[in-house]
């Protein structure tokens, strides 16, 4: 009888925040790979394009004219998915055709002034102003809206067009399906085991250290048990926090710094500024801030499409679309090649 | 008071099939798009290329050397994401590192013997091929498995590596994700309004017509009410149909045409050979086989990527998969569109 190892041999994985399981099949990396190849990142970004929208001073798309800022810069979003006034689609519907009113705001954020800096490559203190805002935007829209959404698409593969570093903020008048089902399991999970899933889930992981990718004394980075894309991971503070506007001054500190690690070491992976979507989950706001949400932990997911080099993506294509997301690599190797590089940027060292 | 109009308003639809919402923002299509461009799919495929271990006659991987077959060809996948015989991970586990062991096979099928022509551009008795073939296989792998996902990945974009038209089945010990989660909306559905949710849906669509992109007397094609891609299209029997292997000669024949028709239409939407992922849904097998499954209805999903052309797609990320899918215009814009164009492929016009 041949025993059981998770790098050889397929098996599902159980992902408690979305109830559903993936399929691990490592020996795929096997395979050669005569697909598509992606354009590696652009190398070289002007520090300031006067063409660029996102640029201090410059002109956007509806005529308005940026502050010359220096720090963060928040806007309006000038394409906006959600708009605070949509008409309501009526009630009165067959259960096969309904539809309801969505209603929200979106804004884009500037990480920096400049054009050819990331999150890993800015001062700690620059980090600590993007958090701060974040806090801000949730404090700000959350007495309006259920739900405040903050990613960032970062690389033209993640559907960024623009080089400038970035983020969004898009919040509405409705719980998404993600959170929703991310709120259920989490629920379900502290009703029955007294214990908020993810604080349980952050402490095995930080004992079992096999997926730990980057950790300090308040926060986690994991590549979680689940995890569908290759280099997938989770951010975590150890302390039960609800929502990234109750971190204290201290945990935002070390959130710039675990941020900071975990996005060297993304970029330090195949030397190049590392495609990636990313997002905050935390409680929801809006009615729900008046009610008891023990059971949420404030989390990020970084989602990296990347899988064997800067220029070869994983395809979540047919089976993973009709049938069960599948990956290539057991987790704990994506996380043991993460953890064993450098923290030092490919872009600096021997600076 | 603003009245509602779809193309103008944002608004949330419901997809009964996975209980989820879809947030449609068709205004959003007036956004420029300054982002990636794909590569557009090959324009010459060679009809048989000698490197290719697609076709008739060459060496694969393994060393096995194909026939010179001259229809449907199916072989194991050399690179398999299922095995018949992995071992077990093991029981006594922590509810948030739960695994399970997977078994299964992968087989890949060749369409034709021309790496040329793809199934828009076959014979209509050459595409009967492949749905007796599609049959035959879920009737073969169908006691044994309790779900056999046949799917095609088409073109490059579609992490398909090899231009040869060819589909994959892959069959499984267990139910994925997406099958179980539509069995169970089918289930509820049907145990509260006593019929088949796509039974009654086709009747509302063909009522309907604004979402019909082709239809025949057995057959019906439409973009769904709930649809997430930009042209995704969802293809039903009128007749309650469980399974693709319970089609009679002449659904067969009538399921070749119009999926001629539909094919035809999506590579002429920017004349090039669509890309997609497609794959068949019916009711599960295995244990199945012996139960009531009155609820389900067979029919085949398929997502293409593109939004704007040959080379602009849509890219469903950050927001995508943090929050809740999101869509650019309205499925009735999109079914207009599809269903405008000719059904003679851009191909043999004028031949
Ligand atoms: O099996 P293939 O064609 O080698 O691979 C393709 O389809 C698979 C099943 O959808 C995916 O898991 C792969 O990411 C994709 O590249
Ligand atoms: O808002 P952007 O950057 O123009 O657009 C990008 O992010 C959006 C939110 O994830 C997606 O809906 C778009 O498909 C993507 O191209």
């Amino acid at each position: 009888e041949v025993s059981f190892d998770p790098k050889e041999h397929q098996h599902l994985r159980y992902n408690p925040l979305q109830d559903t399981w993936v399929l691990v099949s490592a020996h795929r990396m096997k395979r050669p790979w005569a697909g598509q190849v992606e354009k590696p990142p652009e190398e070289h970004v002007p520090r300031h394009d006067p063409s660029n929208p996102l640029c201090p001073g410059n002109t956007r798309a509806n005529g308005e004219v940026n502050p010359d800022y220096d720090s963060t810069f928040l806007f309006e979003n000038d394409f906006p998915a959600l708009q605070p006034d949509a008409p309501d689609p009526g009630s009165d519907q067959h259960p096969l055709f309904q539809s309801k009113a969505a209603r929200g705001v979106c804004k884009v954020m500037c990480f920096h002034p400049w054009s050819d800096v990331t999150l890993p490559l800015m001062k700690k203190q620059e980090v600590v102003k993007v958090i701060d805002k974040w806090a801000e935007l949730v404090e700000e829209l959350g007495p309006t809206y259920p739900w405040v959404q903050i990613f960032e698409n970062k690389g033209a593969m993640m559907g960024c067009s623009n080089p400038h570093p970035h983020c969004q903020v898009w919040a509405s008048n409705f719980l998404p399906n993600e959170p929703a089902l991310s709120d259920r399991c989490q629920r379900a999970y502290y009703q029955k085991h007294g214990e908020p899933l993810l604080l349980q889930y952050a402490r095995q992981e930080a004992e079992k250290k096999e997926r730990v990718v980057v950790e300090s004394s308040d926060w986690l980075a994991v590549v979680p048990y689940w995890a569908t894309w290759p280099y997938q991971t989770l951010l975590l503070p150890r302390r039960h926090v609800l929502r990234i506007n109750d971190l204290t001054t201290e945990e935002r500190g070390g959130l710039a710094d675990i941020m900071k690690r975990l996005l060297t070491k993304y970029d330090n992976l195949f030397e190049i500024s590392f495609p990636y979507s990313m997002g905050w989950h935390g409680a929801p706001t809006g009615p729900s801030l008046k009610e008891d949400n023990s059971h949420w932990q404030l989390h990020a997911h970084y989602y990296p499409p990347l899988l064997r080099s800067a220029t070869v993506k994983k395809f979540m294509v047919g089976y993973e679309m009709l049938a069960q997301e599948q990956r290539d690599l057991t987790p704990e190797q994506a996380a043991e090649k993460l953890r064993n590089l450098p923290e030092e940027h490919f872009k600096t060292r021997g600076h």
